[in-house]
């Protein structure tokens, strides 16, 4: 295992009381160097900006397998809804503790990507080690360590460049694998076919995410507050739908692991067949409200949390009709970035598990238990 | 919707406290009914059992979509592990709620399967009617109730004969689902010319479990003392490995839904990307064990645990090789049933649930906030 320059101890906090907090905040410059060279608005991306054999194998993949852990397993979540609404193909994604041991069936002219900030993660790297067994077309890392084994193993890569992420809860290295994610997702839709004005659309609305992200950190001195309903609470629960539900299982992670909140998360739509059971005054509910098509349906899974006592905090766009009152909070979200809203959505909740856990003191960038890289099984 | 026959009021729980106590022990009955004139021992299963259409669909099957919510949900998931692993063929298990809202791509020649005690969960009975806009090859349900909506929307049906479910948290449905998806398994693999005395094996194992689950139920008394260390507890954790982790999401459903324990399940080899920064000394974690290839795997993730201080209750089979301690309680089960032993396992964790209310005194049939089944969205 080789030591990335990134990583060196030439990495300071500056102005800011921890690192998590900074990397919090570079995110827009993390997420503009991710663009920067491969998104421009007027051209579609080049094949090449994942290495130079990336033509060939883009244009025969018929079938995308995800497998990565923890944070990095959320973002893959999420580019399943895009890939398979964007290219159409399917797209499977699994935690690569479970899918290096048991039997798994590929798909014919299967791409297999592997997400890892570190690129030592032991499970993932032994996932892409075992995959040379398996009829694969091709290996594709998106990691933000250039000189990592992950990236050694894969014919393709992709870097994220957030820079060293010392904090050992992943912020900018999700957001920024978002990003690469989407570039991956246009890559395989350009070459089946897929509208180029829908694309050229979605080109626009990744270019201007970092200045919609800045203006979701405006929201740090509103969540600051909102964090002091949270450090008393042993639990919390986080609603989303679609892509959205992804985006609320690693705001439930953050929270869970530098707070050590028991917080879950759940897609909307499962809450009557059981979680609603733990819903009483004692439990917060967080829920990530896009105005997209699913937002009327959210809205009446948050009536029945509201009807069971349950206090809500919302973090929804602009003309959602969601009204602040008892028991309903509104978080209020700047909007424009369209299909990569998942990247957005992720700020505020990073910041609420970032000043919840500064309430309750504890150690932000060394939570108790856990490792930066989870390198052995 | 009509009102079945099974479901109505003559129905009474006779010598036990609740039904759902009731419904626990009639597991072995159930499951006997369930395989009843569809298994034997000597013959390959008959394809007619899912109606007389069935060989010619079950020739064609080269892939398998399941749709399913809740308790039904984590029975496909248990699905996944023994289809792709015994027939080869790959398969995908999705939440109704979100399959049927998102751009889902469809496998060729795929077999659209749905579970549902009911056959009314408003859900999975709106993706099985979608379902005909898409290039499935048939739709097959997994009921319980015969003159169900769902029944009537599938040309393959596979019932369970679980009989009238009334506590609203299920148990005997979930047992008898599984029952009935290893038979789809055993159909689908011996039309991809899985080998016969591998196939007779799995036969053999089930229809061991009537008898196998009958031991697990002598557990009772055990479990029933157990309970008392979680009446208290705000908190818990379930893990497994392979088909074992939706076994642990079915055991912290059943808390949840009776007890109100805020009980989160884990892959266990996910421990380490977050939740083990929530294990303390008030953090019990249950963990289910079977002498599988996994069980290495898993007693290194239990040393993790217990390592943090965190009370350890583990579901293990005899040779496990697994000590009780300070901060270790073993729980000895049953072997014999093979792959089929998510079965057994699950026996105990409903247990103890039932227990675990019982002694906070919480309404065990009727949980707060839920119904028996979601017939709205």
């Amino acid at each position: 295992i080789k030591t990335s320059a990134l990583s060196a101890g030439a990495v300071d906090r500056g102005a800011y009381r921890h690192f998590m907090q900074k990397e919090i905040f570079e995110q827009p410059y993390a997420v503009s160097e991710t663009l920067e060279g491969r998104v421009v608005a007027d051209r579609p991306l080049a094949a090449e900006i994942l290495g130079s054999d990336a033509a060939a194998v883009l244009a025969s993949t018929r079938a995308v397998q995800i497998v990565a852990c923890g944070t990095s397993y959320h973002a893959g979540l999420i580019a399943r809804y895009w890939l398979e609404e964007l290219a159409g193909i399917p797209c499977q994604v699994e935690v690569a503790s479970e899918y290096r041991y048991r039997h798994h069936v590929v798909l014919p002219d299967s791409l297999f990507l592997t997400l890892s900030q570190s690129g030592e993660t032991a499970d993932t790297l032994a996932a892409v080690q075992a995959s040379r067994e398996d009829a694969y077309i091709a290996r594709l890392a998106i990691c933000n360590v250039p000189e990592s084994s992950l990236v050694r193993e894969s014919e393709l890569v992709l870097l994220t460049h957030a820079g060293p992420e010392i904090g050992v809860a992943s912020t900018k290295a999700f957001t920024t694998q978002l990003v690469a994610l989407m570039q991956v997702v246009l890559l395989v839709a350009q070459k089946r076919g897929a509208d180029e004005s829908v694309l050229k659309n979605l080109r626009g609305e990744l270019l201007h995410l970092p200045q919609i992200i800045e203006r979701a950190l405006e929201l740090d001195p509103l969540i600051e507050r909102l964090a002091e309903r949270f450090v008393d609470r042993g639990h919390a629960l986080f609603l989303g739908r679609g892509a959205y539900y992804p985006v609320a299982m690693e705001g439930a992670l953050k929270l869970k692991e530098i707070s050590y909140i028991h917080a879950e998360a759940y897609p909307a739509g499962e809450l009557k067949h059981g979680p609603l059971a733990l819903v009483d005054a004692d439990m917060p509910v967080i829920a990530v409200a896009p105005n997209n098509a699913m937002l009327e349906k959210l809205k009446s899974n948050l009536e029945e949390v509201r009807a069971r006592g349950g206090e809500l905090f919302v973090f929804a766009e602009p003309g959602a009709g969601l009204c602040e009152g008892p028991g309903m909070n509104i978080i209020e979200m700047p909007s424009g970035a369209g299909m990569s809203a998942p990247v957005v959505f992720t700020v505020p909740l990073q910041l609420l598990a970032y000043h919840t856990a500064v309430l309750k003191g504890t150690d932000v960038d060394q939570p108790r238990n856990l490792a930066k890289s989870v390198t052995v099984e």
